[in-house]
């Protein structure tokens, strides 16, 4: 028999709907449903197909099924409210929202324009990028997962800042572009397809409320990042263009070498060799984070190119990554 | 009755077939379809459509049927091929291909991997960029059509270089995306429908041969000028996003401002709002350079988006734009 | 100078933008909008950009200006409410809704599931299918343009249902695939980028309530036709693959000529040479509809593939076509 | 450690690499490639990526590696090659191409315009449909994977011609519509994506090879059956949307009963709730056909809706479930 109970709230966006097609293959926890509000879209209606235990979102289906951990795929204000009733409960917690992302209640009221509610759990969440926070992870009860954008911005990133391989004065520039899902599931005139489809465009330029994670987590200041967040017309994957002036570098390869040195072991990493460059294609569906580099010797120019799937890697599939590490279990169960 | 012949060499290309759509729309000239080489690609079988007189691709049929201007929509070796044929058979010519786009043999050379043929017409050419070489197109025997990324990132870049509000020693990102039938008609695994959708995926980081077209009319160094272009998952539209240090700029008008000189009576340069920024669905299938800008005033860092339909003012339209030129025609005749 | 004003109601929708863009090339009318409600999705925000007239949306403005037409792009239920008022004011009237295609209230209401406001301009209104309805079009004050699968399905079926050709105790069946702009523009999950795009689904089988435009036209009984309507993920373009056992033919082109005698003279259908087949890259952007047959002689089953856009021949260009009949202008103005 | 080494020729093709997805979570076998000829498609290059064993597509390499099992996804003429020589080394065979679909050398010749060069293996083959061939394949050393379209044609139809509730004399319609993975990866102009992007098209109308596979198994005649294969601008998945009358049947529930009895136990077949229809979202990326059905009662009209992934139940996936019949494995086994 299956492990112990994870909790699933928001199953009916993308990234529960992810973390509930992770889950299904995890050999040692068995998800359960957990129904936060009434929500109208039909589950499939399939006669002979199965299903996923269902209990309200409540403290008490938690503490009464023995829920350990819970996952909030829920908006900020949502995950706000639930997180101390969980706690409570006695689970722990993945947020795979905004809401405790940012490191002081000023600053998460400055970029997502509301008031934060639960500050001593701003303070005491973990980062949930393992590859940089892996043991905080570990015994933390409150996994704040990083946002999209973050993940591949500060893999790429922040290994080059750490070697003191870029030359901050010409500043770094990442030009972000990503599927449609990453808007999430509600009707909205931008996501509709007639408007997304044979189109392309930028948005939140300069502005984007993924920044100060970037900033926070890489080093950089404000003024040496410039961000630009763009939507694909397709459903999923993030692929971040990288420019920089490198220093101390003399080809390629040496910008690989910090990779490989800053990644050695790190299961989910990918590096490529110099002449070929990660596409989406090489990531969707996967918890992979594929990294590239070209170098240009006479400029001193470098260009990394990184690529994830951002309801994987980006979302469930890290969130699914935390878990594994909180919970003891093999960090790649269910994710390879 | 319409005015004189045009040519168009190379029509069952997407450039060449886009050609067809506007000069069937011309109010003053009458294209006609010259065959260059055995085709098989079966032509629409309509049993009630009407279809444009067809030619062999010879002086002769030039001479004889009196074209006034033939439009090259050929590979570079083709065009080296015919563009002398042509003109000594009377006709004017506007080239499509990359063939007399670079200033010297020895740097086509560099660029194309193979020799060029014609160094004469090369030194002859005009560019064809109407916004900063205008006069010289009217007169020119050969108009060489400016490469699609090219025309964008050049009516983008030079008005700011040439304003001297870009810090250069910081340089310039330009991180282009194209839509897919910028690698022309020709199948290929690269871009196979299957390899292609739900894909996107960076190319020719860098070393993209359109970047010596961008320095030798923008004015930029090569080490002041990074380059990637990248394939959207759709059929037309580039849009470029520009990344740079504006010095002596307070804010985004300030920027705007520059452009609306530069480009005081331009028919086909749209700028838009600060606040507000184009995309691909607002300039397909229409001859438009749109333009917008984003500035952030505490870092000083600056951000331009600029959209074209790579087949329209990145090729065919922008072709048709110089004919009219040439011809003495209203600039937009066709076009709006 | 241009001709009169004629108005666009709902010029914010699919078909009422494509009523702008076509209605811009028009060379002896001049558009209007007519903003019918405030509505939030902004306008262009392009700087040196120019826009039409804007009035609002009342009898008075229509009466004031000396609108001549008015286009109701717009809900069945403000079709219903707008065009006595339009109508009073002097206005003729080209619906592109629902409203006033079922021949009586009573059908209406079992279509439509709501009442019929206006029965006496029910009765009045005449069907806008100008290649069956031409001269009723020409001098009627209120014309009911037909829906997008109804249009291609009328045309493709009476003149097979005319020549006796149909083996009508089989059966026909029309399979109909559209791409997403059929559904409008109003946001909804059904119609998200997310879950049409790699999506292909049937809706409305059997039910759809364009089914008894196409009975009262085709002159089917309901037994004898089986319609599916699917949603392809794609913009814009209607394709129909209808089937029925052919009687009295020997091939192919037995077919065609039938369509091409009752189609003589009609400048926006095109037939295929049998072997070929129309796609819906041919139709796309254009008023036509393309039609091409298979037959196969041993079985007598016959396949016929009807082709259009369904925001061109199936709402906006249908309803021009409409206009110039009733205004005494060619009737291909505007729309080749 | 894993079970027997099972061997893929074609691995670069889309069901061949399918095959490896597949493969690779399958808790038994152990795949291993099989080089069939120079491929100069570059494999990924990732730098500290893991890769399968590769041996040259010899009997020698088949006998030597002690290969039990090998799949063919190759082209009908290398299948033929192949197959005794793979058999000869020892290794049952599960073949993906149509050589060994028909039954007779003079059906295939006329369906695939060549000669059959191994009449005695076509005698022999096993069909690979294992609804209804289980018992057979369990003892099979070659199984011939039925095509994508007649395993959801077949699976659809055969349950409903066995009932008798088919009106024969009226025919039964198949309206089909494939992703363009189900042509290969090929470079072609057919499937390039500018081609196949915002259109969709008809071919082989009535005539596809296809086909005879549907009448050999469901027990239908020709002329009982209209068959259109049609071209959807997206990756994977086939749907067909199947018309006949029904006798004998009172509603949706009936016909569902049909299949409920006759799927009793199936793994892989999923049925849906009256007012409920497939689509290509909910099989791609498994082995699950989804059947759906409507009825009307006043008109004895019905509609089939099945769906399935070309790539897996139209291919790989059922190639894997052969295996694991032929290897007495769960039928399940690496499919869920």
């Amino acid at each position: 028999m299956k492990g112990p109970w994870v909790g699933i709230v928001g199953h009916r966006g993308y990234s529960g709907a992810e973390l509930v097609r992770i889950l299904a293959r995890h050999r040692s926890v068995a998800p359960v449903l957990l129904e936060h509000r009434d929500d109208h879209f039909d589950p499939i209606a399939i006669r002979n197909g199965k299903s996923l235990p269902r209990f309200p979102c409540t403290a008490d289906a938690v503490r009464r099924e023995g829920i350990e951990l819970v996952f909030l795929a829920t908006p900020p204000d949502v995950s706000m409210e639930l997180a101390p009733m969980m706690l409570d409960a006695g689970a722990r917690i993945v947020d795979l929202s905004g809401a405790f992302r940012l490191r002081t209640p000023e600053n998460y009221t400055a970029w997502y324009k509301a008031p934060h509610t639960q500050p001593a759990l701003l303070a005491e969440a973990a980062c949930g990028l393992p590859e940089f926070c892996r043991e905080r992870i570990r015994g933390a009860r409150l996994v704040s997962n990083p946002g999209c954008y973050p993940t591949a911005a500060n893999l790429a990133i922040r290994p080059l800042v750490e070697a003191g391989v870029v030359d901050r004065a010409a500043g770094i520039v990442c030009d972000a572009k990503s599927g449609v899902s990453g808007a999430g599931r509600k009707p909205s005139l931008e996501t509709s397809f007639c408007e997304v489809t044979e189109n392309f465009s930028a948005y939140s330029i300069l502005k984007h409320r993924h920044v100060p994670e970037v900033l926070e987590i890489s080093g950089l200041a404000e003024r040496e990042f410039s961000f630009t967040a763009q939507l694909l017309p397709l459903k999923r994957g993030i692929l971040e263009t990288i420019y920089f002036r490198a220093v101390g570098v003399e080809s390629a390869a040496n910008l690989i070498e910090i990779y490989e040195q800053r990644y050695a072991g790190e299961p989910f990493i990918r590096l490529y060799n110099p002449g070929h460059m990660p596409d989406l294609r090489g990531v969707c569906r996967t918890n992979f984070c594929d990294i590239g580099v070209t170098f240009d010797a006479t400029t001193g120019r470098a260009v990394v190119v990184c690529a994830i799937d951002n309801l994987v890697k980006g979302a469930a599939g890290q969130a699914v990554q935390n878990m594994n590490l909180m919970l003891g279990y093999p960090e790649t169960e269910g994710l390879l």
